[in-house]
This record gives structure tokens, sequence and C-alpha cells, in this order.
């Protein structure tokens, strides 16, 4: 697969200079990696990249904006949002990355399911009964499709993902390995003695399109209604999502942090990581919650949220605890000097 | 799979009231969601329910109390605890959602193993040698099994679970996917140029009857003791069991907690979401933890425990994150003013 | 697999006491497990272990210091540090519980792949494109390998691993079963409808020598770097390691923790369980961390470090934590009682 840099500006409505008339790049790279049948970029202010790194750069071609024209040392493509471009450019070679297209003699597929003939479906994939995999769909070695599953176009699933029976996964999906998708929520009743039974789970979890979700998460069924997770969220690896939350378009959770039963959360709202909220809450669109924070009631104004609690010296925490600890106390006694003074 | 009416009423000890005669009932479902063929349950008090609710559902028959008979739309069973009596109706239908009965061509099956011929082995499924697999057991896809396992009868294994060697699990337990069962505890001694050596990890996980585990959670095995999770203990996704934990009969943990190596936790206790043990503790049966508590003591009164913070605007907790660490000084002042004041 | 108790002693330099000639030892086991083919171990100090056990063992042999001789009821080898040397013994019989030498029929192989041919490929293995695997790897049942991953000899991989394409693995690693290595990093740009557009994670994972990883962690490729975990680095259950993480070497990570995004962490540090790391940080050599310690700033001192809250009676950490929410107004309140007192 290599496309030429003429055909690459094209598709990114870019500029090129200095381009050979067909010079071929063969896949993406970064700029200090790059070799010379490669497309890298460059975006001022970028995290630890530098204009040196750009004038250095063994890159056959590089995305970047007029302003770096003249730093780039071999061919250019002039764009506006160089990193947005180069994701594009990335996209277009995938493929090379993919399974092959067709089913895998090892995977095994229920009856009444219907597999997209555009569809890749690789070694020891297992898909249950009534399944449905739309056009260009990625599954990846062993995963597990239970019955009555329907997954839509373009959605990437990785390898050892399982999918419960009955869940709606969306267009253009990703999901990263070793995710669960549609567990049982967590339902139990007390009988007298205190003994646990089971509350039987009866919803599912629909997920919508353009939704990414990390590796080793977990995503119940609801016990009635279904788990909701609105189109274009993001959510980073070890995140659990517990049975009958709903999720707002475009909210996105960075890594473990878990969200409990029955938590409706708004759209466009961003969670840092370790990030944990209580049963039955309600958050509105835009929050943002800094790294650690828990949340313990409803949230109905956007705006950012902490709770969490940096380290200090072991020394100083102990006796900062301690004091914590008796704070009920030293208020009271801040309270008495305050008679004491005041009166 | 069908049922009428009356042989389930029959089952949950029930009456039935304006059930057609041969009446059929293929699945259970929510009331909400429930056709003409399904059975339903209302339960007086239930979360987001309501008896318009109950009026408008089209379910072929509904479990409830004698109060709400009036507002079943179509037949009902009448019983003391419908919820209860659901849950046991939905195992009647279980099977319906099993792979088949008998070993998947696609499974691999090592010497001198015992696969009980009512067992239901899926595609995909790996069985190490000297495995006892008892009556009704399922296992899902490529579920890995180790060596010298036993797994007592009508207990659930689903999609992706690794069972190391000779860990055992009793009768009726259910294990969601991807959770691992028995890998060695993290045990590691220091030498003197501070490079970690293996302490041999001997012991195994003993998992009882009635056991529930989520999704994605990790049991370590035991260094020289077993690790132990006794009868009725229900776990929720991403817990994580250290080596040598022993948890005490009818115990219930919710979602992403963690007890670290040797804890002792007794029965009847309840952990909310978050919950962090420190190693070495002992917790007395009956203690509930508040969401997000960690215990860094050994608790020997039941009774309800916490120390989880709840998040404050951001602005407003960052004034009190200063004033916590400081918490100290604050406390030496006010000591001062007593002095002053007092003296 | 057997060896002599003579065998056994040479290798780990031990002195034998009233072994039989021609004993042999068939497996190790802890002493109070051990039957009479069985070797163990009796570590002075050791946890929940008295002489007495020692005295009442049924090992057919049991390591220990000159000090315990004459509580060895069988035989026994007298060595300085029986721990250690009970793991090069539990080294020895290792292999009896491996899978079998050569790549099982069901295991998929891709085009240009090396495997060598002393290692154990077990069944339901995938192993990509162009993959170099070395002497005496072991590859549990249904383990996933992406293209050009490379693993070093004597590594052993346990089920259901997930290695993304070209991670680096070295010699003697052992990653446990279930975890995912190579997911990409969680790198998101929003446009100006708020939409989260991904940034390509060019880099991949590079685990050197000797280190250990859990069951159930994620560790991410990095975005344009590697993420690089150094030699020695022991990592427990359940830990989460973000995109350009570099770990230094002989550190040591308990479970349930977490590293965020380009946090770099010195050698010989100690972090305990449930531990989180803010993004972008700096930890320097040989810093403890306390458990469920969150770091929010660089450390530059090596030293112990903690922010974790232990749990207190319900009613009374309630008094705490609303005392704590206005702690900012205590302080004012003691600042104006100062200036009343003192001026």
């Amino acid at each position: 697969l290599e496309f030429t840099v003429e055909h690459i500006a094209q598709i990114i409505e870019g500029q090129v200079h200095g381009a050979s008339s067909n010079q071929f790049i063969t896949d993406v790279q970064a700029l200090t990696h790059a070799q010379s049948d490669h497309l890298a970029f460059y975006n001022p202010g970028q995290n630890n990249i530098t204009p040196e790194d750009l004038r250095a750069s063994k890159a056959g071609v590089v995305i970047t904006t007029e302003d770096f024209l003249e730093d780039c040392p071999q061919a250019a493509i002039i764009v506006e949002d160089p990193r947005h471009c180069f994701a594009q450019v990335a996209d277009m070679f995938l493929v090379k990355h993919l399974p092959e297209p067709g089913i895998h003699p090892s995977a095994v597929i229920g009856v009444g399911s219907i597999v997209h003939p555009t569809a890749r479906i690789a070694a020891g994939v297992i898909i249950g009964d009534h399944v449905t995999i739309g056009e260009h769909v990625v599954l990846d070695p062993q995963c597990v499709i239970g019955n009555h599953v329907t997954i839509g176009k373009n959605t990437r699933i990785y390898p050892h993902v399982t999918i419960y029976p009955k869940v709606s996964i969306g267009e253009e999906v990703c999901i990263n390995a070793n995710t669960v998708l549609g567990a049982d929520g967590f339902g139990f009743t007390p009988d007298k003695q205190g003994k646990w039974h089971k509350v039987p789970q009866l919803g599912s979890v629909k997920i919508a399109d353009h939704v990414d979700i990390g590796a080793a998460c977990t995503v119940d069924c609801g016990a009635i209604e279904d788990t909701v997770i609105e189109e274009g969220v993001k959510i980073d690896d070890q995140v659990h999502i517990a049975h009958n939350v709903h999720i707002g378009a475009h909210t996105i959770i960075a890594g473990y942090s878990a969200i409990a039963g029955s938590v409706t959360i708004g759209k466009h709202c961003m969670f840092a990581g370790g990030v944990r909220i209580c049963d039955n809450l309600t958050i509105t669109d835009k929050v943002i919650l800094s790294a650690g924070s828990a949340v313990a009631k409803t949230i109905r104004e956007p705006g950012m949220y902490s709770s969490g609690i940096g380290s200090l010296k072991a020394s100083r925490w102990r006796r900062v605890l301690s004091r914590l600890n008796n704070l009920d106390t030293l208020a009271k006694r801040v309270k008495q000097l305050e008679k004491k003074c005041y009166d």
C-alpha cells in the first residue's frame, strides 16, 4: 500500500511544496523516527518536539503550517491543522495493519448471523446466533460476540473483547482489547438470613456511533432499561460503567474511573483519571472533574469540581491526618475561644 | 422453550388471576418492554416504575402482590415477594441463552480430565489436564481452565475467564467474563542490590458455593495457604483480591474495590464501590464500608465506616486543600490562643 | 520429573543432613502441606509459620538455616537464605506445569514469524506476521501476539494476554493473564464543536529483561516515543500504565495503581497499592509511596510520601468531612481570633 504525495495532499486539501513528481509514501511515522518513504507532521507548540527536530527529520514529506515551511528539510504539505490532517492520512494506511478480509477458517459463526462480505473476522473469533456484523467491521482474534448482537459499519473490536448477548454497537466505534460489554449489572437483594439473591438484569448496553472504549473496561447491562453511551464518547482504559448509566454525547473519561449504577452524565463533560461517581447521581453538561475526584452529590452547574488530595512527605502527612481525624474537636475549640473573646 | 402460566404459578406458589387456559409464556421481560408472550413483575416501591406502567404493560402475565391485582391489565400471578419469584422464573428460561450441551469440536481437553456429560463446553474452550467439570456446568467460549482445577455442578463461567492450575470452584458459582482466578500473588523480596526476587506462591484459590464474581476481576492464589471466598459472597466488576485474603460468607463487595494481601473479612459485610483495604488487616462481621472508603486499621466492631470525600467546586476545594496541608500549623495556633485566653 | 536431594543441594550450594542415598524429590510444597516426596523450606521469622510447624512437617527434605537443623524431622539442606534457595528449586520443577514443547496444532502463526524450536506455543495462541519468539518462551493458551512483536528468551506469557503490534519484550519476563500491552494511548483533541478526534499513537511499548507484570493490567503504547519499562520492574495486578510513561529499573508497584501519561518514575521506587500519579510528573529514584497515595506534583527528593486517609466510624467521619469542607472558614476565624487576642 502506497500513495503519492500529490494524492495525499488532495485528500487533506493541502498545498504541496518540494515533492518530486510521483514521490510515494508507504506509511505515517513520528517526525523523529520517519524515513524517506514516510509522512510525518509538525504542529507548532507540540509537546517536546522543536523546529530543530523538524529540520533534522528524515521524513519524505512533513505536514505543517505555512510558518514552518522553511524549516522542512524535504517536501512539505501546508495545511491549517497539521495534527488533524495527519490523523486523516494515518487512517489511509490503517488497512495495512488489519487482519485479512473475510472470515478466518478457525472462526465459529452461529446460526442466523449475517456477516457483511467486507468485514474482517480474524482467527479464533466466536460469533453467536442472530448476530449482525456491518460493512468493513474488523473483529480481531478471539473476540467473543454473543447472540443477537449488532455491530455497525467500520467498527473495530480488538482481541479478547467479550460482548454479551443483545448488546448493540454503532458505526465507527472502537473497542480495545479485553474489554467486557454487557455483563450483568450488580443487582442482589438480601433475604431474612442475609443471603443475597440475584435480581435478573433484563436491559442491555447500547453504544452509539464514534464511541471509543479503552482496554480492560467493563460496561454492564441495565437492570430494566439499557445502559447507554451516546455519540462520540471517549473512554480510556480500565474504566467501569455500571448498570443503567447514561453518558451524554462527546463526554470524555480518562483511565481508572468508575461510574456507579444509574448515574446520568451530561454532554461534553471531561473527567480526568481516577474519578469515581456514586450511584443514582446526575451530572449536568460540561462538568469537568479533576484527577481523583469522587462525586457524592448531584452536580447541576457546569464548571470544574475536585476532591483529590496530593501526597506530602509521610511524616508531615501523618500529622495532618491525625489533625484531620480530630477536626471536629478543633472546630469546637475555636467556637469556645470565640465565645470567650467576643462575648 | 415455553411454559404455561399455570405451571409457572405452581413453581413459585402463586395464585393465578385472569389467565386463559393454556396461555404460554416464552420468556421473562421488563414490565415496560414485555409483549403478550412474556412474563413481567411489579414490585411496590420499585425504582422508577409506577402503577401507571403496570396498567400500560403489554405483558401476558405479571407477578405482583395482592394490592396491585386490580392494576394488572392482563393476567396476574399473586405472590408475597414478586421480585424474588420473578428471579426464579427467569432461571427457568436461562437455558435458552446457553451454549449447546456437550463439547464443541473446537474445544481442547487435556489428559485425565473428566467432563460431566450434561456440561456445556463452548467453542474455543481450553481445559488442561486432570480437571473435573461437574453436572450442568457451562463454560462459555474461550475460557482457559488450568490443570487440576475442579468446578462444581451448575456453575457458569463466562468468556475469556482464565483459571490458573489447582483452583477449586464450588457449585452454583458464576464467574463473569475476563476474570482471572489464581494468578500468582505479588510476593518479591529484595537482594542487597535492590533487585527483586520472586517468592514462590504455593497456595491456590478456593471458591465456595453460590459465589458470584463480576467481570475483569483478579483473585490471586495464596503464598502458602489458599485464598478463600466463602459461601454466597457476591463480588462486582473490576475487584482485586490479593493473596491469602479470606472473605466470610454472604459478604458483598461492589465494583472497583481492592483487598490487599492477607486481609481477613468477616461474614455479612457490605462494601460499597471503590473500597480499599490495606494488607494484613482483619474486618469483623457485619461491617459496612461506604463508597470510596480506605481501611488502614483492623475493624473489630460491626457498624458503618467511611473515609470518602465528595467533590466541591474546584476553586473552593483548592482553598480547603491548602488549609488541609497546613492543618497541623492551624491546630498549633489554636493551642496558642487557648493558652493566651484561658491562662 | 524428579531430582535427588543430593543434586538439589549441589545446585543451591547447601549441606545435606539426614537424607537417605538416592532420596528423590518430585515437587516443592509449603511446609505445612508437603508430603514425603516434597521439598519445603523454613525461614526464621517467616509469617505465621513456627518451629512447631517445622517439627510437624511431613516434607521429605526442608531447606533451612543451621539454627533450625535440630527441628527438622526428616532430611535438611542447610543454607544461608532458605527462601531464596527454595525459589531456585521451585524453578527446577516449573517445567512440570508448562504446556508441551512445540506448537499446538490449533495455534495460528502468521507469515514471516520465527518461533524458536524450544518455545512452547499452547492451544489457541494466535501469532501475527513477522513476530520473533525466542528460546524457551512459553505462550499459554489463547494469547494474541500482534505483528512485528519480539519476545526474548525464557519469557512466559499467561492466557488471554493481548500484545498489540510492534511491542518488544525482553528476556525472563513474566506477563500474567488477561493483561493488555500496547493499546493506543488516550489521545484526543477537540474540534470547535467539542467533538473529539483521535491523535494517532505511533510509539510502542518496550519491556526490558526480568520484568513481571500482573493480571488484568494495561500498558499503553506511546504517542511518539515508546512507553518504557526498565529492567527488573515488578508490577502487580490491575495496574494501568498510560502512554509515554517511563519506569526506572527495579521499581515495584503494587496492585490497583495507575500512572497517567508521560510520567517518569526513577529506579528502586516502591509504590504500595492503589497509588495514582497525575500526568507529566517526574518521580525521582527511591521514592516510597504509601497505600492509596495520589501524587499531584513532581517529587525530587527520595523518601516516603503519603496522602491516604483511613476510615473512621461513619458518624464521626460525617462530622469531620463537614468541618473539612468548611476548613477555609475555620482558618479565617482563627486568624480573626489572633488579631483580637494578640493586637
